[in-house]
């Protein structure tokens, strides 16, 4: 891995400094925690879907974050709409193409997105990455079935797109098309609970809306996340406590701390 | 602050022993928030939106609470449904104008529904009440940009509204339009975890449908909602464990201990 | 209560070794809970509920569960499609009749959903269990209004629909129309938190996916839920530290302990 340019202590600190509006167009189960961990992250998270407001929403605010989750043909023409806005005044969009791979129409919303709109990063799983890099790829459900060397996906993926391309798991590799990072923070509790890799993403908007996209600060928010998980799982007796504890290690981590956690893989 | 004519222990035992059907009409980011501080207020929550169901639920309801975090066309048909066959029983109407102020469309539909309901009661921050009361005020997404002395604006949203209106911060303001209370119970972390709002909103639902609505039963819900976060923050570790505990300590809540509690701002 | 034919653990252990990916298609109050039961339990939970994913997705999973707590036009006509391309399969669908009972339209698209599709699983409470098997029965919101000795209504419903049929409350019921079970287990605590009911569902998709439908492993996956409350209720300090503890006793509950815990009522 080569080096970061900025320290994950330095990015997090602008993110608390800045406390970014981070327009969130996201799926009904796990909203809540995305609120909250953007909240704990030290964003400031609002969420709405409605074709008559998405536009003036996402142009206050600092970073715009589309997952399509449960998505359904009213809220993805309000992923476009709040993404063409945001486009329009240059704020960053943050893409989780959830379940791309699984059906066919999940595939084709999330081809139709990345095609309609200047994306910032986009953040996947391994199934959801290797499958919109055109590398196949076996996605089950929302879940990635497998776990793979994802170096190749997120160059690729973010050579075709111009995006910062991340691609979660118990390696995270993080693109910007020329230069590329792996990391290793995280707990296996972290995929016993719904919705951290939503929760990623959110926390991946407020970075994004305080550093700018890079494949730094994009690497920091997952790092921060995986961090806090670490933590948590420290007092947690299983994924029930392990959630409230990991909002409280993100909202309490200490920047020395993550820096000194930082785990290349 | 006037004195209460009734003490908040008085009506929360009546909301305990009534356990009031609340129909809520809510936002997707903290309708699981919004049901289970009703249970834990004493109340029982239902949770329905479709135009067809809308009539009938409210009717059998003691009370209806409005919230348009995550409103879209749909939803706010059924807001005007549900509250006007409320209206026609005489069932009394809570309103929460979620931020309101931050967009055109926020604002508008806050609008209509004050022009369109008889509204038993308003809850909402500095900026949506400022907003609605016409004395400027601004909100950023959906969280109030700023705090401000409100006895101004709760009673002139009251005396124009002729609903009892409530704004919520470090201090809450409460006001029938006449009699106003100021009341400064509460926690930080309140504000570190979202929906904390529209819980306090499904909880004046709870002490409007049992106790009828005024200033004190409004006043007596933020109260109860406010020194159940002071006892939650006790034990927290952070805004994660903070959610659990503020339920827990509602459920438990000792009325002698809320009659104790209570502070005047 | 007959000997139930394999035991728990035995069913516990195929739910943990197969994952069954259960697609769900629910309500927004509670599907973040059913998520994270689904997965405690050993199940890889799906929510997806727009028209044009719901048979895809349907077809590649291991039971279908449709909860209609929240149900709007478009919801039930893709529950509709996902029960459908489900039955096409031979992929059982479990269904939860949420506030069948409590308004019109709640127990119309009950009975449509009934007699449209080749249902595996039905589990409600008292009142809408009742009120599906035409024995009258009061249903206040989407709590029961009553419990009651439930052995003929679930016989009955399950007799006129060939669906195993389960009524929970203090006393659970489950019928497949000729061999019937009544256990006992769970806590008061469960009735106060939301969508315990909902996840209880999910656990039977679950069961059902992994182990096919029958009265014992519908019985299994309720008894397997309700004495993980057991468990949660020696810890908690309220409804809302329940919640996180049932979680945790769901996904560390050993099969010997439940063989063990299992009460016939």
């Amino acid at each position: 891995m080569p080096p970061m340019q900025h320290s994950v202590s330095e990015m997090m600190a602008r993110v608390r400094a800045a406390r970014p509006l981070v327009h969130q167009i996201t799926n009904y189960v796990t909203v809540n925690d995305c609120a909250n961990a953007t909240l704990c992250a030290g964003g400031s998270p609002v969420m709405t879907d409605a074709a008559e407001d998405v536009p003036d929403m996402a142009s206050i605010s600092s970073a715009v974050v589309l997952n399509m989750g449960t998505l359904n043909a009213r809220t993805v023409e309000s992923m476009l709409a709040a993404g063409k806005a945001a486009n329009d005044r240059g704020i960053p969009v943050v893409f989780d193409p959830v379940g791309a791979g699984a059906t066919p129409y999940r595939t084709a919303v999330a081809r139709r997105l990345i095609a309609s709109l200047d994306l910032a990063a986009i953040k996947g799983n391994c199934g959801e990455i290797s499958v919109l890099a055109g590398l196949g790829g076996e996605v089950r459900g929302v879940d990635s079935a497998s776990s793979c060397d994802g170096s190749d996906a997120v160059r690729s993926l973010s050579s075709e797109t111009g995006a910062v391309v991340a691609m979660t798991g118990p390696t995270d590799y993080v693109s910007d098309g020329r230069v590329s990072v792996a990391l290793s923070n995280g707990h296996p509790l972290l995929e016993c609970v719904s919705g951290t890799g939503c929760m990623v993403s959110s926390v991946c908007g407020c970075y994004v809306g305080a550093n700018g996209a890079s494949a730094d600060s994009v690497a920091a928010a997952i790092s921060v996340f995986a961090i806090a998980g670490e933590v948590a799982a420290e007092a947690a007796g299983g994924p029930g406590t392990f959630k409230p504890l990991l909002l409280d290690a993100l909202y309490n981590l200490d920047g020395g701390r993550a820096d000194a956690a930082l785990r290349a893989a």
